[in-house]
């Protein structure tokens, strides 16, 4: 029975990993939960699993919880508040294992904490890995944890790595699905609105990701994601065009032969495989390959995507340059969600920011978030 | 070092080895060849390659081969000859590694012989594991000796298997070209000739083997192949149709994801990895993945290619009905060359041989052969 730390519970992934933990009773249970703002959701869940421990985001939500716990009669659950309590959920002793789920920067220090309480991390936050890679990555390797991805092309990408020694990869590519402007004239850039970007062909997503996997900087940040992971430079990542989302990654080795992953486009296959790794539980997230008819693939196009060749840039350069990517981007889809700059100021803004950060590699958490904080800064000031 | 006898040397597949062995001359050298009837290409590769031992099909042909050595100043190898020249070959003790690539039965002892030595074999004999798959296996699982496929699909499947453990896959799907009759309406199957079916539309290949890509018997072969290989039933291998033949075949698991193998189709690959296994030396046989384009995929059409619903039926029964199904359509496909019947005769003749098949599972090699005699008698009458 492995016993779950969910941090993110009542997000997509979180509730995801819940209906995995429904489905698979003899296998898993919850032992903490990280709620964040969502009070009725969070009193759901502890009523449905009993958690030792839930945490929420603020100290108001945290009373407010505790009390309707208690009229509800349940008992047996302890809950705290802020990065503290996350923390107390991602490093409680009876948890086995940590599914980190808290979009943004937010789950970071909860996320290194479980890694330094040599916990196996499930990461479903590309952000952690991207702001902090390089930090998370050396201290699991020190305690030698486990980091198993949960998002569709870093576990495509993991499962593919098994098929060879690490120094047998060559190129890991990554399939994107070419986002709603896809086959979009450069010169209608300027003008998409976010009504527009805001529709994805085949994922249905939150918003900042929508519009990422619309610039294709979501794609860079798993470029980033990719290089943290498995321990490549950028010249071994790889980004190839695949509209169906069928095909979830590739991974090439130097003998020629190319592994691909295929599956349905579905969160709970990578939350199962990272759950139950190095098992496979038999699940009904059946693709139907059979009824496979087509699969295309492209070469994404680096002019209408500069997002895309901003990622390799400050891959190359990493630390600070990606810390202030991500940065970046969040505040400048935020500006062009609210109708501040248009569609290629995303780009823009990133550029600007990517040009005023130093090269330096924070070491820290603190570091890093003192480095995420200045670039929102320098973002913000862009977009006003 | 790992030192081969290569069972078939002169043949493609022999050739495509020792190739390899050139690219690689740190890691492999020559022991033994089994050269079969061509006596100035087995010179040739003796004066190159220095093997211990050299095997021809007959007395005469060693004789020839001897005297030639001599006359070219070529000491220390010895030449032998038959069925037990083949199979000293294979149990050569200075040899690690046997690559079987004799075509059809007449490999079959050498290789079993190789299995018994505790030798691990190369296998690109497809017709052993039909004839024998079950004694060979057997004999490999006792001594724990690793047959590893050397054919594009089961090499994928191989490739594939290493993501999971044997009880979590659920089905090995087999890619087939579809042959070049793929889109030819079920009406004009009767009137297919020879030339036609001998125009394959990737591969380049022998006669036998076109005739069976254009029938999709070579298919169903690798399906009872994929059984035996594999330990696995029937009914959990499926063929999908895959023109390109760029994807060389996947494999579900129980979790419901599906990994798939893809590389340029040279057979120098599976070779290489079946040499190498389990590791993967960098080669040049690079696929280039950013230039993929499509890839198509149908369901085979068991209506217009009936061979394949016949080895189905072959591989549930097992035993002597695989036997008599590859021997069967060996005879009828050379009556089918030989104009003395049509191209649906194929399938006719092969499910009138297995309807006089016994249920019988042949439990030694000369059980084997001597079903293989009766088969092909029984084939020889109805095409004659």
């Amino acid at each position: 029975m492995k016993r779950l730390a969910i941090l993110g519970s009542t997000g997509s992934i979180g509730q995801s990993t819940l209906s995995i933990v429904e489905q698979f009773p003899d296998r898993y249970s919850v032992a903490a939960l990280a709620a964040g703002r969502n009070v009725d959701e969070a009193l759901a869940q502890a009523a449905r699993w009993h958690p030792q421990l839930v945490s929420m985001a603020t100290e108001e939500l945290a009373d407010q919880l505790a009390s309707r716990l208690r009229q509800a009669g349940i008992s047996g659950t302890e809950v705290v508040h802020g990065t503290a309590g996350t923390v107390a959920c991602s490093t409680l002793p009876q948890a086995d294992f940590v599914v980190s789920a808290i979009v943004g920067v937010a789950g970071l220090e909860a996320t290194h904490a479980a890694i330094l309480a040599g916990k196996p991390v499930g990461l479903a936050n590309k952000e952690c890995m991207v702001a902090a890679g390089e930090i998370l990555t050396a201290a699991a390797r020190e305690r030698n944890v486990p980091i198993l991805p949960i998002d569709s092309e870093h576990n495509a990408v993991h499962q593919c790595m098994r098929v060879g020694a690490h120094h047998e990869v060559k190129t890991i590519w990554l399939t994107a699905s070419g986002g709603p402007f896809r086959q979009t004239p450069l010169e209608q850039f300027a003008g998409i609105t976010p009504e527009q970007a805001l529709k994805h062909p085949t994922w249905v997503m939150g918003r900042r990701i929508t519009i990422d996997s619309a610039t294709l900087l979501n794609k860079g940040l798993e470029v980033i994601e990719a290089c943290r992971l498995f321990d490549v430079p950028p010249s071994q990542v790889r980004v190839t065009v695949h509209p169906q989302s069928t095909v979830h990654s590739l991974v090439e080795y130097v003998d020629g032969s190319i592994l691909a992953q295929i599956s349905v486009t579905d969160m709970r296959l990578p939350i199962l495989y990272a759950l139950a790794y190095p098992e496979r539980p038999a699940s009904s997230l059946t693709f139907d390959l059979a009824a496979l008819r087509h699969l295309d693939f492209e070469e994404p196009d680096f002019q209408r995507f500069p997002c895309l060749r901003l990622a390799f840039e400050a891959a190359e350069k990493g630390g600070a340059h990606c810390i202030a990517l991500n940065a970046a981007d969040e505040v400048a889809v935020e500006a062009f969600l609210g109708r501040r700059i248009p569609f290629s100021g995303i780009p823009d803004t990133i550029e600007r920011v990517l040009a005023a950060t130093p090269e330096a590699h924070p070491a820290t958490i603190s570091e890093v978030l003192e480095e995420d904080r200045r670039a929102r800064e320098r973002a913000a000031q862009l977009v006003l």
